[in-house]
C-alpha cells in the first residue's frame, strides 16, 4: 500500500509545483502515478487551484494518458474540462476513448454538445452511437462495448494470435475472444489462455467453449452482476433476441454496478428514494427533500394510525398513566426485533440462500429465536420494573407478557413480510426497517393496550 | 440468459435420470453444463436423493471436472463428500485444487482430517500450507494464491511466451505476470496483453510497469477490494514487509469479499452481530439469539431512559392525556428522519464522496433540508390535528413546533454522529439506524414534553 500512503504527499507536492507555475516538473511527477490517481489529483487541482490550472496540466499530458485520465474523471469535472477545451481537442478525446467510456461521457453531456460531437462522426458511427445511447439505463446494453475480438472457427492458433496482435490495442479485452457464424450469431468463446497454451497449428474450433454463458442486451444490470459473481468471468458476451453478438461486458465495469445496487438497497432500507449515481453533496436541497419526504409521510400516516389506537385507550391510559412510560420500550424493542429478522431474511433471499419454499422453516426458526429472546428480555424487564421502578405486579406482568408477545410477532412479521413481498413481485428490500417498524409499532400498541385492558380489569 | 432459464429443467431431468439409475446418461447431461452449475446441481442431488447418489455421480465425472466442481461446493457438502470418499480420492482432490481453493477447503475441515491430509504432503509443501493457514482471517494473505507467473527482466517476449505456455496450466492467472529481483522483491508487472502485442524479440524489461500498485499481506480485505474497485485490475500482487512478492489475488476472489463486507454493513445497520459467511438456515437458534440479543438489550436500556423521561412528565401527561397520542408520531418521525441522513452520510463516507472536512457543509445542507421537511410535515400535522382530531390549538401548536425541532435535530444528529464516530476511530456503520433512532427517541421525548410544559403552562 506504499502508493496509497504517499499519494497525499505526492498530490500536495504537485499542487505546490503548479501553484509556483513549475508546470514541466509537475507534469513529470504526474507521469509517475497511475492514471486513476491522476484523475483524483486533477479533481483536487480543480477544487483548490481552479479549472485553468487543471486544463494547463491536462494539455501537457501525453495524448493517450490525457484521454485515459479523462475517462476516470467524475461527470461534473469532465463537463468543466469540455467547456474550456477546443472543439478539436474534444473531438480527439471522443475518438480515442474506449467505446463504452465514450457512451458514458455522451450520456452525461448536454444535448447541444452531443449534437456538436455527433456532427463530426461518420454516418455509420452515428448510427452505432445512437443505438448504444438508446439502451435503457441499467440494462446490459448500457454497460457493454462493441470493441471485442472476433475469431474465425477455422483459424489456426498462430493466425488467431497474429490477429489478436493486430487488433488487440483497440479492444476492451483480449483475454476472451468470440466466434460468430455467418449470421453474426455467437457460437462460442475462446480464452487467450487456451490459445497461449495450445500448439500453434491447433485450430480455434478445437478449443471453442460452446456452452458459454451470455446475457441479453435488455437484461437488468443486477442479473449481469450476479452472473459475474457466480461464475467468476472476466467478460461476458451480450446478445440480442436473435442470439447475435452485439457486445461484451468486462468485469471492471461490474464493480460500479454492484456499488449502485448496494446503494439502492441501503437507501431503501433507510427509506430514501434512489439517488442513482449522484453524490450527496451534488444533490440540491430540494432534491434531497423530494427523495426523503415520501417515506416520511408514509411512515407518518402509519404513526397517526398508531396514535389513534392510543387514543381509543385514552380512558385506560388516564387511569394507569404509567402505562405510557413503557410504550417507547415496547414499540422500540418490537421495531428493532422485527427489522433484525427482516434484514437477515432479505439478505438471505438476495444472495440466494433463502427461497420462498423455505418460508415455513424460517417461521419455525424465528418462532424459537423470538420466544427465547422475548423470554430473556421479559425477565430483565420484570426485575427492573418491580425493583427499580417499584411498579405494581400487574403493571410488571402486563409489560412483560406484552414484551414476549410483541417480540414474537415482530420477528415473525419481519421474517414473513419480505417473503410475501417477493411472492407478489414487490422488491423485498422495500419491506425493510422503516416499513417493518411502522407495522410492528401498530401491532405493539394494540397488543400492549389489549393485554393491559384484560389484566388491569380483572 | 438461456442457460439460466433451462437450468431448472436440466437439473430436474438429471435428477430423474439418477433416480432411475441411468447414471451414464446423467453424466453425459452434466458434462454439458458449466462446473459452477454442476456444483449447484450436486447440492440439489444431495438434498433430494442423498449423498450416495451425489458421490456416484461425482466419481463418474472426469477427474479434472470433479475437482473443479468440488471447489464450488459449499463447505457442508464438501465435508459430506470427504466423509464418504477414500483417502486416495481425497489426496487427489487436494493435490489438484488451485492453491487458494485448497487452503479454503483445509480451513473448513476438522483438525483430524487436515492432519491426515498434511501427512501425505512433502515437508516443503506442509510448511507453505501452514504459512497460508496462519494468515489472519480477512487479511490479503488469506485471499492470495502463490500460483503466479514469474518472468525475468532480461527475457525476450518470445522466451516469456514460451515460459507462460509451459507453466500457464497451473497458474491462477496468466494475464498478469510478475518480475522479481534476486532478493525476491517485486520490481514490476507485465500484462499478457503487452506481451502479445509486442514484437517477439522485444525485452520484458521494456514493457515492465514499475509503478504497479500492490498490497501488504496483512492488509485488510476491505482495502484490497477498494483497490480492485478503484483501479479495475484483474489481479493484484501481495508483498510482505520487505516488499518480497508472496502471492497474488485475482479479481474473481474479490466478489466474495465485497459480499461479505456488504453483509456486515447490512447487519450492523439492523443491529445484528456479524455472522460471517454463515447462512441464515445453518445458524442455530441459540447462535441467532446470541447475535441479536446484545443490540436489543442495548437499545432496550436506551428506551428505558426515554421511559423515565416520560415518567418525569407524568403530571403533565395525566393533565393532557392526548399528548401521549402524538408521542409515537414524533418519535417515529424523528427516528426515521435521523436514520435517513445517517445512511446517506455513512454511504457517502464509505464510497469516499464525503470526508471529515465536509462536516460543516453536511451540517449546513441538513439544516436546510430538515427545516424544509420539518415545515412541510408540521403543516400537514397542524391541519390534521385541528380538523380531524379536533384538538385545541395549543396541542396542535405544541405537536407541530416539536415536529419541526425534532426533525431538524434528528437530521443534524444523523449527519454528525457517523462523522464523529469516524473521527474517533469507530466504524460509522455502528452509528446506523438503531443507534440513531434510540438517540433521537430521547431527544424527541425531551423536546416534546419540554415544549408542552412551556406552551401549556402559559
Amino acid at each position: 500500500m506504499e502508493n496509497e500512503k504517499t499519494f497525499e504527499e505526492i498530490s500536495a507536492e504537485i499542487i505546490a509545483l503548479l501553484d509556483a507555475k513549475k508546470y514541466i516538473r509537475a507534469r513529470d511527477e504526474i507521469l509517475k502515478i497511475n492514471e486513476v490517481d491522476t484523475a483524483e489529483l486533477l479533481e483536487e487541482i480543480i477544487e483548490e487551484l481552479g479549472i485553468e490550472y487543471a486544463v494547463i496540466l491536462f494539455r501537457m499530458l501525453p495524448k493517450d494518458v490525457s484521454v485515459e485520465v479523462f475517462s476516470y474523471l467524475p461527470p461534473d469535472d469532465r463537463l468543466a474540462i469540455i467547456n474550456v477545451i477546443t472543439d478539436k481537442e474534444l473531438k480527439y478525446i471522443i475518438d480515442e476513448l474506449d467505446f463504452d467510456d465514450m457512451i458514458d461521457v455522451l450520456e452525461e453531456l448536454p444535448a447541444n454538445i452531443v449534437d456538436k460531437i455527433l456532427e463530426k462522426t461518420t454516418k455509420e458511427e452515428r448510427k452505432q452511437i445512437n443505438t448504444f445511447l438508446n439502451y435503457p439505463d441499467r440494462s446490459a446494453g448500457s454497460l457493454m462495448t462493441p470493441d471485442y475480438i472476433s475469431l474465425q472457427k477455422g483459424m489456426t492458433v498462430e493466425a488467431a494470435m497474429a490477429h489478436i496482435k493486430r487488433v488487440g490495442m483497440d479492444s476492451e479485452t483480449i483475454y476472451t475472444c468470440y466466434v460468430k457464424d455467418q449470421g453474426r450469431k455467437l457460437i462460442g468463446i475462446v480464452s487467450l489462455r487456451a490459445l497461449v497454451i495450445a500448439d500453434s497449428d491447433a485450430r480455434v474450433a478445437d478449443m471453442l467453449d460452446e456452452d458459454m454463458v451470455y446475457v441479453n442486451v435488455y437484461d437488468d444490470q443486477e442479473d449481469v452482476s450476479e452472473m459475474f459473481k457466480k461464475y467468476g468471468f472476466l467478460a461476458i458476451p451480450v446478445v440480442d433476441n436473435e442470439k447475435r453478438l452485439v457486445g461484451i461486458i468486462t468485469v471492471d465495469d461490474i464493480f460500479g454496478v454492484i456499488e449502485e445496487e448496494y446503494n439502492e438497497d441501503f437507501e431503501r432500507m433507510a427509506g430514501v428514494l434512489d439517488s442513482g449515481d449522484a453524490e450527496y453533496m451534488d444533490i440540491g436541497v430540494f432534491k434531497h427533500v423530494w427523495n426523503r419526504l415520501p417515506w416520511l409521510i408514509f411512515l407518518m400516516i402509519s404513526a397517526m394510525v398508531t396514535g389513534s389506537i392510543i387514543r381509543s385507550f385514552e380512558v385506560l391510559l388516564s387511569n394507569v398513566i404509567s402505562l405510557a412510560v413503557y410504550l417507547p420500550l415496547l414499540m422500540g424493542t418490537g421495531g428493532n426485533s422485527g427489522s433484525q429478522t427482516a434484514t437477515l431474511v432479505i439478505r438471505g433471499m438476495a444472495v440466494g440462500n433463502l427461497e420462498l419454499r423455505d418460508a415455513l422453516r424460517v417461521l419455525w426458526k424465528e418462532l424459537r429465536v423470538s420466544i427465547t429472546i422475548g423470554f430473556i428480555l421479559s425477565c430483565l424487564n420484570f426485575a427492573k420494573i418491580l425493583l427499580l421502578d417499584r411498579e405494581s405486579l400487574v403493571v410488571a406482568a402486563t409489560v412483560c407478557i406484552s414484551m414476549l408477545v410483541i417480540v414474537t410477532m415482530a420477528k415473525c412479521i419481519g421474517g414473513m413480510l419480505p417473503m410475501l413481498a417477493k411472492r407478489v413481485g414487490i422488491d423485498p428490500a422495500l419491506m425493510a426497517a422503516p416499513m417493518i417498524s411502522s407495522l410492528t409499532d401498530l401491532v405493539s400498541c394494540i397488543t400492549y393496550f389489549s393485554l393491559a385492558t384484560i389484566v388491569l380489569n380483572t
